[in-house]
Parts: structure tokens; C-alpha cells; sequence
């Protein structure tokens, strides 16, 4: 495509369901012209986050809907490029919500200085972005782990719960995660170590959770909700406490689901579940990317990233997230 | 009946659904003789509440089961007649988890002397014991009102929806609260001074909820769950709290109900859902005593109490009660 060129993802229309590539058009359009106080960002990353599936509705949220013919939202890091604002210059590095397009145009609010000794470019919107940050202010701050907490982590391959096990595991707790394949439970367990990988396609949760949880269950970091959640909560200690970070699993079902009523577990157990949105923390970011950082470099933190190249590959690429064909943090190659 | 005969009521059987007076039988035995150690107190006030229902399963929760052909449990209140331990003296007046019975064998241990100064000796088992306590800390400690928040509650006529209510007026919220007749609604708004009363069984409850709460919900405290709880959580503000004290529209039911999976809404309001119990705050019992007394006596607090004579009326009481045919505390004039 022409460097020139900002290529768009707009949404085309609402999905009912899982989205399909029809809901999505790629469009090219120059490159807006820069007023003062403004500044262009070429867009080098960007993340795909299952958060985005929620924009596509027309329903109220934490945060506005994407209007049909507008770019879709998402975080990206990129490079500027032009700048005729005093807060940024060319060649630094940016990351903020840019959308799903090759070139963003931003007066440079909200957008955060990508400190690149930290680690990699591109890890600025994973683990050392949003997810990351989601994971680490998740987990210690709405759980509150303990060591020798047992903790169970749903989609614990994916980009947040990765991080959320292994910082569980640097607390010293007892870590289990589920996932959806067989090869997702090996990478959990066998390259981060772990204690249990449970495939909640082809094993029974309940049963797996009796024998991986002798003890019952301290802590629950959800990013699924469903029938998993379910398990879990039947599970819970006294004192338990529950981050509703998603509910991955519901997002794309066109009708609503059912499930038990199972408040009492709670009462019964003393126990605490929490919603959360990471930007609550935003006052205590730097310090939160300086230890992670840290983890990182010490070994005590690895990560996986899913790259695809090309902005026209969003869509499917997203599309295949939803249905759990990623492993790690989803990350598109924008230029 | 003879006041040297101690008149029981048993578990005759586990009821499925609704209990039935089938499922309790009243005996008589004779008082029990003591041993060293050992106190008999004569009980003046049987309480009766929701959990009770609960013992009566075989499910295990955060207290035994009553057996099949034991005494039903529950707190109530009494004078010591005769003592062989140094901890109580005859004529004081005690309160406990006596059971469901007119005397009462005890070794002293858990139990705690009523201060007459506090209130009328009834009241050490409703406004000032554990159903005026699981008020207080349910919505003090839970729920952390803040002058201007809007506070809902369910089975707001109950004996803890009551003092709820009233606690969270002195706080200086709104209160909306649900009950299931328009007598009970009359109570609350007329003589409790609740904002607005909200028949869950003949109006449209998100309706209500909508007119009645104009700029959301910041606290839930439920006592009841089921429908009238999802139409709350769908209308929570940002950094709702939410106390789970009880669910008791699903205790009674033969099959588990189904409801919607609604646990996003916690995450986009980044809301907090906390069950508790009351006992877990013991330690701050005798300061909460205080100030509800006082407020009592200012006549900030009021309550109602649904009195009944004689302890071979308890099941059918308990039955009326667990079908909203109370209003305010129930209670077993015993002796």
C-alpha cells in the first residue's frame, strides 16, 4: 500500500453474534493536514483486545460506542511524524488510542511517551500496556494475593491472564489456569510454570477444579464469565475474591445466556467480586511499567505475542480472537 | 403448657421447597439436669429468620446443618434459673444460639449478657443483635455510604431492610427500598421515612427503579435476590458497592432458577459485590450496640416487631415468613 496513504478499518455495520469480515470495511484516505496544536502519529502497532468487541454494540458501556462508518477503536503505538504541538516532537514514540488505521491524527492528549528502555516498541500496548497493566492492578490490587492463595485464572493464555499467572506465581501462590487448547495448557504450564492447565473444551471444569484445588479456591481472575465462572464460584474459599476483569465468553452470543443464580456463594463465603477497568490506575502506571519491566528482564515474566503483518488483516485477525485462535497478545504489524 | 417441661421443636424431616409444618415436630422432655459447668436458661424470646431455612437442607454452608430429629436452631434470648458456672449468675438475662426450645442447656460459652440499659430484652435478638448488627455492618462496612448516594434494598420492610434503611437516611442517602405487599411499602415510606417504597409484586420493577432512581444506583443491599436484583444491577453507577446479606427468594425454590449472566455490568461500573456475615465483625459488636441504641433513642431508629405467642407456633410462623407474611422482625414470645 501507499506509504502515503492512511488505510482505515471502519465499522460497516453491527454484528449479531461473533462479527464477521463483512462488518468491517478498509478504506484509504490521504493523510489529514496537520492545524496547530496538532500532531500525526504513523502507526506502527496495533492491539486487538476483546474489549473492542463491546464497541461494536450500539449499547451503553464504560466507554462510547464505535458509530458505524467510524474507525474502529483500539490502542496502537506508533511514531510521530508531524508535530506542530509543544507536547511532542517527531521521532518520539507514542502509544494511545488511535484506532485501527495506518496514520492518526491527535492533539496529543492522552497519548503516554513510550520509555523504550522499559522493553520492546510493541510491548507498550502488551504487557507493558494496557493488558499488562490490567493484569498486574487486577491481581494485586483487587485480589489481594496472599502466598499460598490458590489462584484460578480463566483464559489464562491470553494476553492478560498470561501475565496474571506469573505474577500470582511471583506472590507465591498456587496457579491454575484454563484455556480452550491443548496447546494453550502446555504454554501455560510447561514455559510459565503454572501449577495446573485446565482445557475447559474437552475436560469436565468441575472435576479438574476438585483435583486441582484440594483446598478450594482463594482467588478468581475472570476474563471469561459462563459456565467456567460458574465452577469456580462453586469453589470458593471464605474470604474469597473474585476480579471480573471480562466475560469474553458472553460477548458474542446473540442471545443472552442463562445461568444459575449463585449470589448466596458469595454470603456464604464471605466473599468479594469486583469489576474493574484499568484506567482507575492510572496514577500509579509508571510505577507498576518500572516493576513489570523489571520481572521481565529478571526472567520472572515472559510473554507470548500473536503478530500478524498488515492492517487489513484486522479484522480476521480479530475475528479469530474472539474464537480463542490466538495464543498470547494479539498484536498487528501496521508498518 | 408445664413450665417444668421443656417444649422442643424438632426437624421431623427436610422439607423440598417450601417447608410445611410436616416437617417439624414439637416434643416435650424434661429439663435437663446440670452437670458442673453448666447453665439452664429459661428462654423469654425466640428469634426467627431467613437462614434458618438454610439448616434446614443438608447442603453444606457456613454452618452445620440441623440434623434430621434435633432441635431446630436460632437465636433467642433468656434468664439464667439455674447455674454451675462461674460465668453467668441466676436472673441474668442472656442471649444465644438456644434453638428452638423453652429451656436451654448451655455451657456459657457464646453466650452474651443483655445490657436492659440498651433496650427492651426482645430487641437483643432483633434491632440490637444480629439482625440489627448485620444492618449496621452490611451497609457501614459493605457498602461505605457517602451523603447523596441513592441506596436500594430489598425485603426493605425485614428486620435487617428496615434498619438498613433508616441507617442509610441518617447517612444522608436516598433510599428506595422493595417489598412485597403495599402495606409493607406504606411502612417504609410513612413511618420509616424511606424516599420511595417499590411493590416488587405488582409493579414493574425497572419501571419504579427508573422514576425512583433518576441518577442510578450507588448502593444494593439484598436481602432477597432473583429478578428484583437484576433489574437493580442493570441500573448501578460507577463504583457501585453491592452487599449480599441474603437471597431469600431462591431458598424455597425446588429446582434452581436460571437467571441472566449479568456480571459485565460489575466490570464496566467497576462496581463491588461483597457477601457477608455478620459475625466476622463480633469484635466491633459492643460499639455498634452503642450508637444503634442511642439512635434509637433519639428516635432516629424505628422498627417494628411481628410478635408471636408460644413456641408451638414457630413453624407455622417461620412459614408465614419465608412467604412475606411478616412485617418488621419476627419474634416467639416463648414464656
Amino acid at each position: 500500500m501507499d506509504p502515503k496513504v492512511n488505510t482505515k478499518v471502519i465499522l460497516a455495520s453491527r454484528p449479531t453474534g461473533y462479527p464477521t469480515e463483512e462488518d468491517f470495511l478498509i478504506v484509504e484516505s490521504e493523510i489529514p493536514s496537520l492545524k496547530e496544536g496538532e500532531l500525526i502519529v504513523k502507526i506502527d502497532w496495533l492491539s486487538l483486545d476483546p474489549y473492542m468487541r463491546g464497541r461494536m454494540n450500539d449499547a451503553r458501556s464504560y466507554a462510547p460506542s464505535v458509530e458505524v462508518g467510524d474507525v474502529m477503536v483500539g490502542g496502537a503505538v506508533g511514531t510521530v511524524v508531524e508535530s506542530r504541538t509543544p507536547l511532542f516532537s517527531v521521532d518520539e514514540v507514542v502509544e494511545g488510542n488511535f484506532g485501527w488505521q495506518s496514520y492518526a491524527l491527535s492533539s496529543g492528549v492522552g497519548l503516554r511517551r513510550v520509555n523504550p528502555l522499559l522493553g520492546p516498541v510493541r510491548s507498550s500496548i502488551g504487557i507493558l500496556g494496557m493488558p499488562g497493566l490490567t493484569a498486574y492492578f487486577g491481581l494485586l490490587d483487587v485480589c489481594q494475593p496472599l502466598a499460598g492463595d490458590t489462584v484460578v485464572i480463566s483464559a489464562a493464555s491470553g494476553a492478560v491472564g498470561q501475565v496474571v499467572g506469573q505474577i500470582a506465581k511471583i506472590m507465591g501462590c498456587t496457579v491454575i489456569g484454563t484455556a480452550g487448547t491443548d496447546e494453550k495448557v502446555r504454554y501455560i504450564v510447561d514455559e510459565l510454570g503454572f501449577d495446573v492447565g485446565i482445557n475447559y473444551k474437552n475436560e469436565n471444569v468441575g472435576n479438574s477444579l476438585d483435583s486441582a484445588c484440594p483446598n478450594g479456591i482463594d482467588i478468581y481472575f475472570d476474563n471469561v464469565g459462563g459456565f467456567v465462572t460458574d465452577e469456580v464460584i462453586k469453589r470458593i474459599n471464605t474470604g474469597a475474591r473474585i476480579a471480573i476483569c471480562g466475560q469474553i465468553s458472553q460477548y458474542n452470543l446473540r442471545e443472552p445466556e442463562l445461568g444459575p443464580r449463585n449470589l448466596f456463594h458469595l454470603t456464604k463465603s464471605q466473599a468479594k467480586m469486583q469489576g474493574f477497568l484499568v484506567f482507575a490506575y492510572e496514577a500509579q502506571y509508571d510505577k507498576a511499567l518500572n516493576r513489570i519491566s523489571k520481572w521481565i528482564k529478571a526472567g520472572k515474566l515472559k510473554y507470548r505475542e500473536d503478530i500478524v503483518e498488515g492492517i487489513s488483516n484486522a479484522p480476521k485477525t480479530f475475528i479469530g480472537m474472539l474464537q480463542g485462535e490466538n495464543l498470547g497478545k494479539t498484536l498487528i504489524k501496521v508498518s
